[in-house]
């Protein structure tokens, strides 16, 4: 059946020229309405405006213009229906066959600053909506139905088809059309809501706003299904965010190698959060190898296999198998390094040619990019049984100059230098963590430990099976040290300076056994928990 | 303003006719279709139909019913506005004052076996959505406007203030109403592009459904802010599942203490499940006690008391300040028990009044009851930087009878029984776990490690600082051996018994391994991956 008329009214005009003016050679009439009717009238294209198709007057400044059974018959009378097709003919009521309508983002309506909530409730559309709905509700069958378009990247596909298709749209390309309509009007109505449910009217009528909506709804768009998920019993697919944010894992780009899995691209996030953690201005390169969560090895260096080869002694019986994450772009030598061991993702911003050669020879090895820089502000999920934990991101960083010295003896350079890298790992590291470094490197990584003192064994014990010592190393803990039980573990084991939150109810207890034992300690003034 | 008219049509019909009944003696007069219309009618209540009201006739099976000048500038027109009021006026539109809507719940159409696509199609409302959505927008401010009704739970309070306020409903109502309203058509939306987006139409027009949708709308409600999330720095809420499952943490019932923090959360969830998972045919009592997400002591004992000092004694030192969780009544031995020990929130299906006595001597215990029961089929979730991981729950579960014994020597009954023990707590324990377990309790649990062998090697060296012994217990292992490595430091330890899912490469190693050490060993054939 061919596209008789179009009615068209759109918030983002990207396009909709090129569009209707294809549209109009293509023998569709026009239906149209305020500023893109205009619009197409000044470009040449002869148009109807909606209250001369329905011959009710425009009224209640435009509020209920498309609200009228000539438009809404003419959307929603089915084509296969004979009986349908006839009444709307007695009706005087001719066939809207495309309907090409996009709303105006309401979660950017609310994000600028004058915008109050008489503003944001004005901008709440109710005509578009009703016609992407009915539009897509009678997308039809073979037999014929509604083209509904919501998104200007559809126009020249579109177009191509009618051309291609005798001025017809296929029931595939309407059934997809209507299915993108739906997810359009869901998120729409989503924005208003979590915006509206994060208000609370005062008995002034005064509006404060919560930081969390009373009802929420997150949107996703699907990357890939995934093979399975943790555990092979499992299903999975992996989302992204409808906006991804650059230099997020979910933007990532991959190379060559197998496909991701469920773990691969959870413990790839884990690796590329943590490099990402490492200015540039100190060094040249930073390198994190990730397995179970964990960075089981983490270093800065001059040149990335410098970094990876530091990175990788701290624990070579983890690194097996693990993920691999740089701060910068890989060269021969450092892909050759890495190729050297058993590793599943690799991550970095850009690999030279010489790397990507080096590389192809392992295909079986994910290689990814990703670019640098911090995805802004993003909520954290933990899921629960049936529930949501919502927590915004831990962004808290600190700078050498920000740190407290607590001890009757202050840390050297040497030693202010690797407490800052050791706590960049720190907040890495699954709780309770505790992190040996030196050299800018970790030399013994105590991971996801219900005692801090267990972890403080752990770590030592660690590096010592890795044949290093951390003797003359510095500690970073995540969180306080509740007794000294931990700090005297640390020191028996050769630490000589570290760097911890503070705020424990025995803190003085605490830097008492520091000062003892010739331990300088400085505090953060906050702890990097993470479950 | 008075509410002067209503229309009312809805798909629940809980409390419509009582709420009409009330309406028409405040003087309102009703509009309304289809079934609703009947229902009214016939309790001989005088309502007007719609069709009637517009002078548009019914048509195209009712689809453009509503879809009407005559209802929506009824419904649309600005009550503060004289030009409006004169508009509709003028054209003999009456005020449509309170509008009565909801919609079928199309998540529910689908699930129904026989719910062909055609069917799901054509039970999406349009005419609904658009009442609901303009009378939400046009709730209005002080001076008057429409109010909204989704929920038959706001029939009686909305009958409370119209009597009491000479006929009116309330800005702060009618906002209160508009957001709810919103939410409404949110999630209808949202269930129709989850489940159209999941749909893919062959060449031939059949249907076929993924597991995961293309487009993915998640919704959830606030239970409470927190006061802040895993770090004090970071904003945090906690949001359950609009249908809570039973059995879930986020249906839990706080009955003292302070409020639940993040950390609470997160770790009362893991404590719940765990506990959740021992049934109770082969003992009285289960005790589960969790320390930054992972279970630091569990046990099944005759009592609950029993069971609790038990699981304490695994690592008391991890035990301070933990969660506390039991599958069974708490009495007063156990509550008395519990109460001795520094903890931070206390799990169980119920308590007796002697329990609650004694735990209300201790008023910062956060004291929750959950129902028994697990929640189904729901979906996990794991954020990542941009995106989501959604993954199938790991629901795989064993008895004694589907263990394969892999070496020469068997394990006997008692080795059997503790190996399933071990098993079940395995699967909550942070990968890579190792569990010890002896006499229904674990000894030494390995948690959160890089590598397997040091994940052996942690839990043997905390039981020995407990003061226990590993000698003579079982052992899970979450994820088979890699290498006989893991298993030699088992066997070194002292273990007689090892149940590990199998199917390494080097499977045959690890089972020589075994034999050449006197170990039996049971396969479950998949893994428990937790992070």
């Amino acid at each position: 059946m061919k596209v008789s008329q179009a009615l068209i009214s759109v918030s983002d005009k990207r396009g909709v020229l090129e569009f209707a003016q294809a549209l109009h050679a293509q023998g569709v009439k026009l239906l149209s309405t305020g500023g893109t009717a205009s619009m197409l009238r000044q470009a040449g294209l002869p148009v109807t405006d909606v209250s001369e198709h329905t011959g009710f007057p425009e009224m209640l400044d435009g509020r209920v213009k498309t609200l009228h059974p000539k438009v809404h018959g003419g959307i929603l009378a089915r084509r296969d229906l004979p009986e349908h097709m006839e009444t709307i003919a007695a009706h005087d009521i001719s066939r809207i066959d495309l309907v090409v309508v996009n709303l105006y983002p309401f979660a950017q309506t609310v994000t600028e600053p004058d915008c109050t909530l008489e503003d944001a409730i004005e901008n709440i559309d109710i005509g578009g909506p009703t016609m992407v709905r009915a539009a897509a509700k009678n997308h039809g069958n073979e037999a014929g139905g509604v083209g509904i378009v919501t998104d200007p990247e559809d126009y020249a596909p579109i177009v191509a088809e009618l051309r291609a298709n005798d001025g017809a749209l296929s029931y595939k390309t309407r059934f997809a059309l209507a299915v993108k309509a739906f997810t359009h009007t869901a998120r729409y109505d989503s924005a208003i809501s979590n915006h509206l449910t994060a208000l609370t009217l005062g008995e002034g009528g005064e509006v404060s706003k919560q930081a969390y909506p009373e009802r929420f709804q997150v949107a996703f768009d699907k990357v890939q299904d995934l093979r399975y998920g943790e555990n092979p019993h499992q299903s999975a697919a992996f989302y992204r965010e409808p906006v991804t944010p650059e230099g997020s894992i979910a933007a990532y780009v991959q190379l060559q190698g197998k496909e991701l899995s469920y773990n691969n691209i959870a413990d790839a996030d884990a690796a590329w959060e943590c490099v990402k953690a490492f200015d540039r201005d100190s060094h040249t390169a930073a390198c994190v190898i990730v397995k179970h969560a964990n960075p089981c090895g983490v270093a800065i260096a001059e040149s990335p296999e410098a970094a990876y080869r530091k990175a990788f002694s701290t624990d070579p019986t983890s690194a097996f198998g693990g993920i691999i994450a740089f701060n910068c772009e890989v060269d021969r030598a450092a892909a050759e390094a890495v190729a050297a061991q058993f590793l599943e993702v690799l991550i970095a911003p850009s690999y030279n040619a010489d790397a990507l050669a080096v590389l192809a020879a392992k295909q079986n090895v994910r290689v990814l990019t990703c670019a640098l820089g911090k995805p802004a502000g993003a909520l954290d999920y933990k899921r629960v049984g049936g529930g949501l934990l919502v927590q915004s991101a831990d962004e808290a960083r600190i700078q050498i100059a920000d740190l407290k010295v607590v001890t009757k003896r202050a840390p050297t350079d040497d030693e202010l230098r690797n407490l800052l890298f050791a706590w960049r790992v720190a907040k890495y590291v699954k709780s309770n963590a505790i992190v040996y470094c030196r050299d800018g490197m970790t030399v013994g990584v105590g991971a996801g430990q219900m005692s801090r003192v267990d972890s403080a064994r752990i770590a030592a014990i660690k590096a010592e099976n890795a044949g290093l010592t951390v003797r003359g190393s510095v500690v970073a803990s995540d969180a306080f040290f509740p007794f000294r039980d931990g700090l005297d573990v640390l020191a028996q084991a050769g630490a000589t300076a570290v760097i911890q939150p503070g705020g424990s109810m025995r803190d003085a207890e605490v830097i008492a056994a520091a000062d003892e034992q010739g331990i300088a300690m400085v505090v953060t003034g906050f702890r990097h928990f993470r479950h």
